[in-house]
């Protein structure tokens, strides 16, 4: 097939209108040198949900209990996306599900957080912008961050090129659960999927839980990040048609809000 | 196969003792903000030969003539690597074949490159150095890039991972010319084939040509850079057992300088 050119694919610019999946390759804050301690994806189903899981690879010290350096995930409600240009998208999220809320952690940010897209000739994607930990009148801080897009149609991390397969065909299927103690959301975009759950009166790493999976060639299913002391109540199969539902354990019923089956 | 955890593939740590092949995510000079216009790879053999070619995506003006931002190889003997730690390494280069230096193009470095590298818990690998641009008392400019480690035994690019193959056992095979006029390099790691010819009295972009070839599962050879009024002098086979010879057009005979077929 021999890849080249990973760039041509247009529609990749439509960032929250169709299925992507997107490895980050590096993350930078404020004065910090460029780094990446984690194996971070962001999902995105054609209908605009979204979640982005942020294990570190090497957890260190106190990042042991909770080895995630960040999660969140929201429906298409919560964010506001403008089409700048071609190459350009400017993303205001207000995130239904932000660990770092949930926490109630310190001198982290709150509220709508205003992102800015630009994709590179490499294909490559850039994002920018700024977050205020100490609260909206204080001291901002800006981040940047560079994502690879990555076909969500396979099961390893293969660059999207203009060969790749049309991910517009791709699986796109959302769980959604909001009950009187829990709410979560799992979302399918071709072999992977990526859940959270938080338990509502839980605000503790407790509270807290998350599922990564991928399926192979081979159609069986291999649980890649399991977190949490629910996490039993994700359910074991993550696709189905519009309104059905799927159970976990302990009498979890999961919607499907979205799917393309 | 369902990729994770990118890292625990400690031998990609010696990054020139054995065959890579690397994806340039992002480069930064001085003060400028990281992009990446190019689909830069840098393929290194077991035996230490290396070759870097830097197409532009999409040239512009005065790009188009000689498409590439840089590009540069050279034998074993032109550098020096030292480990550092477990993570990191510090190389200078001296290479033997460099653009720049071939077409006498102003403001750019002369001589010995000092490199810093550091492989991130990611498994993505940062280079920093500083080159001097206008004369080694002159002002240093600092660069910064990142790349990240591809599976050379795959036709697309492909995420190095703990599950990925053992990239040693990959082809690794250098062909070399040196006659009157010609001087070139052929460097074939896994599936892919980088090379670049220089006509050594030829100091404008019709004494530069590079090769960059990829061979599918199928065994098809797909050309992806053509580049150059002699390129018909590469080979149009680029494998064989040491001190075989290949041969191009208009009487170039390649000598296999390494091989482990």
């Amino acid at each position: 097939m021999c890849s080249e050119h990973p760039l041509a694919v247009k529609w990749q610019s439509k960032i929250i209108a169709m299925v992507s999946l997107n490895k980050r390759c590096t993350f930078q804050v404020g004065e910090n040198p460029a780094d990446e301690r984690t194996l971070t994806l962001s999902s995105a189903s054609n209908g605009g949900y979204y979640i982005s899981l942020r294990p570190f690879v090497e957890p260190k010290g106190s990042e042991s209990e909770l080895p995630y350096e960040w999660a969140f995930a929201g429906s298409p409600k919560s964010l506001e996306a403008k089409k700048v240009d071609e190459l350009r998208d400017d993303i205001n999220f207000n995130f239904d599900f932000d660990t770092n809320v949930h926490l109630n952690a310190e001198n982290t940010h709150r509220g709508v957080v205003e992102t800015h897209w630009k994709k590179w000739e490499s294909g490559l994607v850039e994002e920018r912008g700024q977050v205020f930990p100490f609260g909206p009148d204080k001291q901002a801080v800006s981040f940047f961050e560079l994502w690879q897009p990555i076909d969500a149609t396979r099961d390893e991390f293969v660059h999207i090129s203009e060969k790749s397969v049309d991910q517009s065909a791709a699986r796109s299927v959302v769980l959604a659960l909001d009950d009187d103690n829990y709410r979560g959301l799992v979302i399918t975009v071709g072999k992977w999927t990526q859940g959270i759950l938080f338990k509502k009166a839980e605000h503790t790493a407790k509270g807290i839980n998350f599922l990564r999976a991928c399926e192979s060639a081979d159609g069986k299913i291999t649980t890649l990040l399991k977190y949490g002391v629910d996490f039993d109540r994700f359910p074991s199969t993550f696709v189905g048609q519009k309104d059905a539902e799927l159970q976990g354990a302990a009498g979890a019923f999961w919607k499907v809000v979205e799917s393309n089956l």
